[in-house]
């Protein structure tokens, strides 16, 4: 994308500049003029000479130059003709405003795939329809009917609201925040959030990328081009449309279990991308990492000058996980020393209500010299008696001396801190009214800073049968079966490395009661047949077989009995097995998410994993790291851990068959759902087994 | 308490009144003189003349007549002095301002227990030490130095801390908030949080009771009051200092699974108190109880000039189960024929970005008059061609004649709607600038709404033999034993209707073979020796034995093998219990919170309840329902629900296993944690039985 035409343009046409008030097309020229806008305009309407003072020009090309940029503001019904003119000027980057395309009916759907069609076709960059424009703060570019340009600033910000870009202007114009550029995509014809992505990761100008989205156009390449962005500039989602997936089609328990949401919750983790839960989670979150360094750790300072406050600072950093930072003795003495009426040196630190700024300052000095410290949030409960004023200039004044660690502000009152909660603001140190915010904000800042010093991802490669599994998945396309079962599944797992109950097929009582002494007892007997699915419904299975006379009394009864209830069905064998040991059962699954791609899931096995819900979910191909937390992350790791002694199960064979599956549906995107359930998994050094399995291929 | 003397008094005399400025002496003088307080002001203090223009009399007793109240700023020293002049006096209220005393060192202590008998033998109130004071703003009353007296209004607010009171006042200005009454009640060395409830629910200028609170003096009687005054007044509390517990020296699993927080939630619940996370929450809250009526239900209808706004409240609706209200064909009807351009009239209801106001307003009258709406939010995203004046004029206007239904507002900015904010907060709409805060504050109407009309408790009482569980009780504490074991576990359990395996006690291994034929097998064989509690570990239980034979050699060996274990103890028999049938293992449990009594608990059984910690919680006495509701609530529900056929479970039977032991806690205070694990259910229409229990009792 060519992000300068749009966003530091030297020219622009207004395309339906309107003499009305209330129009687009005058609401933009307007917020252009007033907000100084230092290049050229160009206004374009054939019915009316001129508009706020502007001369028009009946079309484009009687401009006689080619303006970087077009905004066009017409009716639907001229917006392709006009389209098709930027083009044939030479024109390269284009806004569209005018509403009433794909939000209103099937024909306006049409348009915008020809708004599409033309743009790819004429290399022309079509940001919209039904958008209210775009500003560029740092470059006086106000080009939309959003309010006044906001303040210039580090943040760039894509909105797919139109609504929710102005309400987060004029929010962050009431908190000081500035923004680098902003723009609302609207209905994305052409470019969409992910061109903003990498347009904001190409701009030196924008430190921190925010953005409000509802739909995702891409999701898999906008998580591949976050995945590398994040690492250099945080970004900051807003998703919105949080729908109860309710109960989906899916034949597997992973499928079931992976909502919509749990797919977005871990694809951003894994990828670094900050998920906000409101917009003002999100400006705040922003503000900080535009104006504060990386915090080094989790450890939290508190200086307060009331027990109040800080004791709701520290419930919040136990709720976030954060650590209250354990000052260092040196710390602690000289505090003692020198500030002898506070009321506790220990974090916390507490001050008198009426403190002196002094120490207020010194205070905060002598944390943020500590080593153990990794943030400071710096509070003040002002009342009468507290020298308010002094206070925030020692704040600010330490803050500018002292860059290396975050700080952050926490003035809890309103109207009587308002000039002071503006001197922070404007001095870069984020300022919050409660402390539950601020904490907030600090437990993003780390989260970040924990993402981008994880070790690099390192993804094994385990040796497998490759061309085993492509032959089975290839037959079952061709023959339009989408579920794979028993013997094939069994074959799938076995190359990629999953040892499955041993086991044969028989076609005879003798030969099953053969194959049962081969194996050795207690066995499992299986109808084979196709069609039958759910074999235990038509009497299909039989359990803990330990003769060879029970093996052939089962084998019999099976042949005699499934003919009855299921008359066509072919029996093509049925399948002796060895019972497994007892063991843990727990499950190893995978959805694909129709955006994301392939996400495993990790749970207790079993019947009641839909239930319990005790389940854990991370993007494929997993690191060893990741499997490793995917089982850290649940309850069900905490009850294996538990087992001791002679119970003791083996924990690492878990991670590693989640990774092995990882592998297999990383290799072959035709798996569509996968549920290993039960994967029996014992004592240390013994071999888990892969008891039942099921794949679901995507033959649509 | 004799609130009026404290909130409305006719006059007020300072003690320790004083010329310096920065002094509590003289700020709390400047605060009455500035917000006009219409009483008498006396000032005491035998060293000076005169403060602020006002003549100071030497000591109390010299003004010549009584002050309604009497406000101790004097350094700690003169007290204790003080007080008894108070007393002798006559004057009934005091408020202490000074500070140093509990919060300081132990002379500190024993000075606030002094103030607390003087207090109770004289007849004297004592707020305080370590206050800022209090504020009365509908008798312009500011007798504190928490900053400027706030607007008057509904709320009686009380804070244990200052600074948190000088906080919700500054914050509420910003808001528009008033008080009725603002009091910090400090150090509570005699009238505490429990005295003020109870005035404000006298006081009939307050309709929302709120407070801060980091310590609870007399939970239990605070509790009881709180569910007498509920009904009445909203009670709104937010309660700093969550810790975590950490491992406690608790016996029993539901004793270390009670966490203090989960005491506080459960209980909170129990009476109709409504818990809030940080001051915002609380005061948005407050707010709304104040000024819109009760919500009939929990429906809420929204309007919105722009999707991404709608969207955002439909998410926080899901977030917090509450429901999209479906408007009736007669509302959407009205609306398609009136509105034939907005972009949506399915609920959220979704304007043209530039509507009119008029729209607006008849958009909402409709969805207000639609019986099947709660609730409506009504919100705006301003931008360039938005009439936001107008709207929110046309919202107040339809506010004012409809006034039977909460309506919230949301206006989504900052800078721009200031005016409109205002507007809006003055009109008693509550104004909100994140539609996540509007929805929450309607969760806690909903809440609060259901549970003013949950029907009337009636715990039930089960026909039991009382007497034989007092003797065993009163056995163990004459003898100074804490955990009640085995037989008399049982006795106790079968004295309140719960069944237990069947089984005696064998003093040979004839007699042991002699009962396991009686009561059939397979029977289990468990060591019955004082001293022993943790059987297993010295091989004192042995299961599944289902011969005559194998009774009698797991009887003999356990009297062969326990000796060289325990050398020392005397083996008085064992016990031949029969098995019980499989079913689902629950947990039932009790343990007893230091401030508020028995919770009971609810939870899977087994060894993993700690693990999973899938348990629910609730304060006995408990009725039927919410023996129930504690089911309903876990995952474990889900379980036992879910079972079908020949497995399916019986609930109903674990509803009243739970009132069972919530009489026996109830009736017997002296038991201090219980567990009956597991409590085993079987298909309906079969009896549970409690496999195994534990009964602690309080010998402190």
């Amino acid at each position: 994308m060519k992000w300068q035409l749009f966003f530091n343009p030297r020219s622009i046409a207004i395309v339906g500049a309107s003499p009305k008030k209330g129009k687009a097309g005058n609401a933009i020229l307007t917020s252009l003029l007033r907000d100084n806008f230092p290049g050229k305009i160009f206004t374009v309407n054939p019915n009316v000479k001129e508009v706020l003072g502007i001369t028009c020009f009946p079309d484009l090309k009687s401009i006689g130059q080619v303006p970087d940029l077009a905004i066009v503001t017409t009716p639907p019904e001229h917006v392709i003709d006009l389209l098709h003119q930027c083009a044939d000027t030479g024109v390269k980057a284009v806004v569209i405003i005018t509403s009433g395309l794909k939000e209103i009916d099937e024909h306006g759907t049409h348009m915008e795939e020809a708004i599409a069609r033309i743009a790819k076709t004429s290399g022309l960059e079509v940001i919209g329809p039904n958008c209210i424009g775009l500003m560029s703060p740092l470059n006086r570019m106000n080009a939309s009917f959003a309010g006044r340009l906001p303040l210039p600033g580090k943040i760039g910000y894509f909105s797919q609201s139109g609504s929710v870009m102005s309400a987060v202007i004029d929010m962050a114009r009431s908190m000081d925040i500035g923004f680098s550029r902003v723009v609302n995509i609207g209905n994305k014809a052409h470019l969409s959030e992910l061109d903003m992505l990498k347009a904001f990761a190409d701009d030196p100008e924008t430190k921190v990328i925010a953005g409000y989205l509802e739909t995702f156009d891409d999701g898999d390449n906008f998580i591949r081009q976050a995945e590398r962005i994040s690492p250099e500039k945080p970004i900051l989602l807003l998703k919105a449309g949080v729908t109860a997936a309710g109960a989906r089609a899916a034949l597997s328990h992973t499928g079931r279990l992976t909502g919509s949401e749990r797919a977005f919750d871990c694809v951003f983790e894994r990828v670094g991308v900050i998920r906000c839960a409101s917009i003002n989670h999100q400006l705040d979150i922003a503000r900080a990492f535009a104006y504060q360094p990386l915090p080094q750790g989790a450890n939290v300072a508190i200086i307060a000058n009331a027990g109040g406050a800080g004791i709701m600072a520290t419930d919040a950093i136990e709720r976030e996980n954060l650590q209250l930072a354990v000052l260092s003795d040196a710390t602690i003495d000289t505090l003692s020393t020198k500030l002898d009426n506070a009321l506790n040196i220990n974090n916390p630190i507490e001050l008198q209500g009426n403190i002196f700024a002094d120490d207020y300052e010194l205070a905060l000095r002598q944390v943020l010299d500590d080593p153990g410290v990794h943030h400071v949030l710096a509070m003040l409960t002002p009342h009468e008696l507290t020298p308010c004023s002094d206070v925030v200039q020692a704040i600010i004044r330490v803050a500018k001396e002292k860059t290396g660690k975050p700080i952050l502000a926490c003035l809890l009152g309103g109207k009587r801190v308002e000039k002071e909660v503006k001197q922070l603001n404007q001095a870069g140190i984020p300022q919050f009214s409660f402390p539950e915010n601020a904490i907030t904000t600090i437990k993003a800042m780390v989260n970040y800073s924990f993402w981008r010093s994880r070790p690099k991802r390192v993804v094994k490669l385990f040796p497998v049968n490759r061309r085993k599994v492509e032959k089975i998945i290839e037959r079952h396309l061709k023959d339009g079966i989408r579920e794979v079962v028993d013997i094939e599944v069994k074959t799938i797992l076995d190359a990629y490395g999953f040892v499955t109950p041993k086991g044969m097929m028989a076609a005879s009582p003798e030969q099953a009661a053969n194959i049962a002494n081969q194996i050795g007892y207690p066995v499992v007997l299986k109808v084979w047949a196709p069609g039958i699915i759910h074999k235990t419904e038509v009497g299909g299975v039989k359990l803990g077989l330990t003769t060879e006379e029970a093996v052939k009394d089962a084998f019999d009864l099976m042949m005699y009995r499934i003919p009855q209830v299921k008359p066509h069905t072919k029996i093509a064998g049925i399948l002796v097995e060895k019972m497994c040991d007892k063991g843990q059962e727990v499950i190893l699954g995978m959805n694909r998410d129709p955006r994301f791609g392939p996400l495993m899931m990790f749970g207790m096995g079993g019947k009641l994993v839909e239930i319990l819900k005790d389940v854990a979910f991370y993007p494929a191909p997993l690191t060893a790291e990741e499997a490793k937390e995917m089982l850290i992350s649940t309850r069900t790791y905490n009850i294996l851990a538990a087992s001791k002694g002679e119970e003791s199960i083996d924990i690492e064979v878990i991670a590693e068959g989640l990774q092995r599956v990882s592998q297999l549906v990383t290799e072959f995107p035709q798996i569509k759902e996968l549920d290993i359930n039960p994967f029996v998994v014992g004592r240390e050094g013994t071999t888990p087994v892969a008891v039942d399995a099921t794949i679901i291929l995507d033959i649509c």
